[in-house]
């Protein structure tokens, strides 16, 4: 297969490099709007062949991954699927997706955001095994392939990384309150210890294990950030004052010594982190599950997007069109009895009948 | 030499496996409020020897620690003081200082609190390592033994620890914005993420290395915390405070949709984050510092004091009194040419002349 890589940074290039490490057959087609970028990534030997333009690295691309900044994706993504073929799957690894809206419409899109990265921008920095058990959200829509949407996934998967149906909206809601809040309050932590450290005229000798783990991301490259804050500050708004007004519960627990408000906020935290990295776990041996569904577009995303918001995450997946094109079957495989017996459930829920041979 | 811990928990089962293990000659005898802490302690190959009471692991002892959770730090080192010899340095392991006052007047006391830890409690997760590169705390006062001292900093230093002097308000301060701040917004991002969560009836396929780095300590201990949040609680509000104003200046940039503005406070956290890093490398090759001190008490904490504040690491120490007792040499070791010129300034400005070897 042919693949087209829009934007060799530390993302795109990450993508080039695991393909050509992991993937038996393929062929990297790279352009970067910045010429230095595009050498280093050769340099690399991130890409079989580094193209003057987007629509040359598009020609015969079976699946392209538009890596820009999340301000630049709009455009960047409009151009790609403009110059990309009728049988090219086209994805992005922005860390927001409503601003994606136009291009949900078009079949051949998946909007995608890698869960990975580094402190550090560029593609000197890029790995092959950058995606290596990464969670790679998708958010497949109502038009939405399933032949390209299965070829996506595939390909994510060989990349090392567990691709994860979401939609949208929910997608940028969740990020807000995982990524982007945190990525304020290690802003907010680095200046306070600045300020407190020089204010004590003190040098610091050292912090705990604490501060260096919550402030690893603080000032993170200005040149992505500004604009993932931008892209999503409606739903960051709403998270920046549910924060100040927890932290008003604690100031008032503080300010009355109140010893069991405090034990009983501490305890509900320890058991919402123990239930958030429950979710996290899966495993166990994987399960094969066989459903018929119609051959129509988007009934791929549906069964995806209905797994990945019951949290059951899809470990690999092959569609098997019928020869009279009417219907086709979906075969699934899922890590653990528990989660197989419940993606069993979900599907059928949908109306599609599903097997386990 | 024979030594005391009181407490044998995560920390004082540490300090006993660390001393064992990495200081030659030296008998471990334990002692704890809890007999099962004691038998797993015992079970680990933590002590040389169990002890019934403290009193009776004091016996002879030339270095106590006292490793019981902050609440209760006050009452154990009052009766660990009345109970150890002339010649026993007394020291503690607790996360704020201003509370043991009182034992600052003490001129074997030397407060301390070592910069590790675990998200696990009990001797069972206790490491001869635990200390290994951690900052460790001290906060000599002006009635500190300059032999006493000495002693407890060449210990820590043998446990593998950086041993770092600072006076106990600047500590409590300082701890409130490195430590206490970060384990709260942990608390709180975690409650957040579980109720954003539930709210979508999505569960949580897997969250970022972002989110994951800033809640590692979410839900810390509470027998544990809500001493430490109640022990330094002005200094944590004027934290918190300072966070809630500093959210509302983020929110305004993203209220105005202001990219200008997100930029500049991403660089100034960029920056502070720079900063930070920068002032805790030490490094280079050893240079020894001799200086003639006057033989009184307190003078080893000022200088020790004095390098602390500066952020210059004492990486060894030693004392060589002179036969008439009434003036005494310290010698210093401070790795990297620069810290040792700015700590040879230092010591001179106290008023006692330095030569280098």
């Amino acid at each position: 297969m042919r693949l087209a890589v829009i934007g060799v940074g530390l993302i795109g290039g990450s993508i080039a490099l695991a393909a050509r490490e992991r993937l038996g057959d393929v062929e990297v087609a790279g352009w970067d709007p910045a010429p230095a970028a595009l050498e280093a990534a050769v340099a690399r030997g991130a890409l079989s062949r580094a193209c003057s333009s987007a629509a040359e690295a598009l020609e015969g691309a079976g699946a392209a991954f538009v890596a820009a900044p999340v301000g630049a994706l709009p455009a960047a993504v409009r151009e790609v699927l403009g110059a990309a073929g009728e049988d090219c799957v086209v994805s992005d690894v922005g860390s927001t997706k409503r601003a994606l809206a136009f291009a949900h419409e078009d079949p051949r899109f998946v909007g995608g955001h890698p869960l990975a990265g580094s402190e550090s921008a560029g593609v000197e920095h890029a790995r092959a095994d950058l995606f290596e058990g990464a969670t790679w959200y998708l958010t497949p829509a109502a038009h939405t392939s399933g032949v390209l949407y299965e070829r996506l996934h595939r390909l994510l998967h060989g990349l090392g990384a567990r691709p994860a149906a979401i939609d949208a909206e929910t997608h940028d809601a969740i990020l807000a309150t995982v990524s982007h809040l945190p990525h304020v309050l290690a802003n907010v932590l680095v200046a306070q210890a600045a300020r407190a450290l020089a204010a004590e005229e003190e040098r610091l000798p050292a912090t705990g294990p604490s501060f260096r783990d919550a402030t690893r991301v603080a000032g993170a490259n200005s040149a992505i950030w500004t604009d993932i804050y931008l892209a999503n500050a409606d739903a960051l708004l709403a998270q920046l004052d549910e924060t100040v007004a927890r932290l008003g519960v604690v100031r008032d627990a503080l300010v009355h010594r109140d010893a069991d408000a405090l034990t009983a906020w501490n305890e509900e935290a320890r058991e919402d982190r123990r239930r958030l990295l429950e979710a996290q776990l899966a495993g166990g041996p994987v399960h094969e599950l066989r459903a018929s569904v119609p051959n129509r577009p988007g009934v791929v995303a549906q069964v995806a997007l209905a797994l990945g918001r019951a949290g059951v995450n899809i470990t690999d997946m092959a569609l098997y069109p019928a020869p009279d094109s009417s219907e086709g079957r979906i075969a699934l495989w899922i890590a653990g009895e528990q989660a197989a017996r419940r993606a069993q459930e979900l599907v059928e829920e949908l109306g599609f009948p599903v097997a386990r041979p």
